[in-house]
């Protein structure tokens, strides 16, 4: 299992009149943590794709627990619960400053050839970034 | 069952480098097209806010089976499954022009009372609009 | 001078919590009616590109003059002042149902090459559809 | 004359299909940057709206230098060049990493009593924070 923690600031532009954060602004923030949690890994998602690999996303889950507000600093925890073969899964957990809980999800997205569009497995230079995470696991 | 069906076309602005709608915008559609369904039935998601009535976004499921690209003309299908309480489902089938099924999706809406922020039970001004879709439904 | 009016409604996801369009939001109106302004001229900026050619954005000017609000229903006026030749500009008048103005903007676009992505002069395909628009203008 | 400087990352999200930052976006970066510019002053916008202020946006220009691409860590330098009267004007540069000055931009922002929307001038606890930065400024 791979954990990584991502904090970023809620702007203006992502709340509605109900002052709440816009339920469709989840999307990004998971998208800015799981960029986040793969550079930290030592790797980029940009070097992935330059290098032939290309990851859409095939399916999301969000439960929306507790409003978010403008201005409120998140901490958004990304886990990669398995090594990948053809999918990978992220999972979300926000939470505000008042380590409340307010918004948990999930992603799982497929690995393309950049080229062809194919499906493909998960290429090497990023198994071997993950690998110490799932050393102890029993294949 | 409530069925309404809107089309909207992929903005420049909704597409990402991989010449793919991103998978963030959906929300938007799913949004539009959801308010559209309301207002078909003679009523306003407006009207209902303005009558002391909000629908925060409880959950969210998306399954994206193929990509939408820019200048597409999508056709959402949306359907409420069943009459209101506390909660209202709302589900959305994505069809591009060739009739092909790109996305499928659900959201879940609560009922607050606008002044409070409490829960409530869906209005009456609403119920009485969907009646008539589930006249046959055994209580 | 060509003119094309293009009509459009604010989604919940297009305010902020001020309860106002979010500034942000304008350019994307602006794009949309920019891409009908060119499909009711008998092409589409989807071709254009198709046959070679981008329009990246070079500038754009926006005076915010009244607020929009969510399910305000929008006619966006767009006009060509001028025969494109290494750059275009558009110009735009936002109403709303009263029949207000509430904003006016412009755009400056290139067109660029979209294989080398250098500057190239406006393409014949758009030049044929605009000429009859101009028709009176001394060279 | 104050002067902030903010970097952020570009978001996949962020482009599109052109491979580019879509011009839309400028607007969002301009004011997470403003409102960190604001926030090392020593108070928030959020503040700011709480004690009864808003600050809606009146102008923006922008011009579009060279792309901004997926992954760029940007950086938005930010300038206030005058103390504030009835309006405030924010100008922005923003650099990539190679120093490139790819976009240039300015806002003009109206002070708004939040409860009954009419102008007013910069509340008194914002000139404050500014004064020192225009000390030497001749009336």
């Amino acid at each position: 299992m791979y954990v990584y923690e991502h904090t970023l600031r809620v702007r203006y532009g992502d709340t509605d009149q109900m002052g709440y954060v816009y339920y469709g602004k989840y999307a990004y923030y998971y998208e800015q943590a799981r960029a986040e949690s793969i550079r930290a890994l030592g790797i980029t998602y940009k070097q992935l794709e330059q290098s032939g690999t290309m990851m859409p996303i095939t399916r999301m889950n969000i439960r929306y627990i507790y409003p978010a507000q403008y201005d409120d600093l998140l901490t958004i925890r990304v886990t990669i619960p398995e090594l990948p073969g053809r999918l990978i899964t992220f999972r979300y957990e926000i939470y505000n400053e008042n380590k409340r809980l307010i918004n948990e999800g999930e992603n799982q997205l497929i690995f393309l050839d950049a080229a062809t569009r194919k499906p493909k497995r998960a290429p090497d230079e990023l198994i071997k970034k993950l690998l110490p995470y799932f050393a102890g696991d029993v294949p």
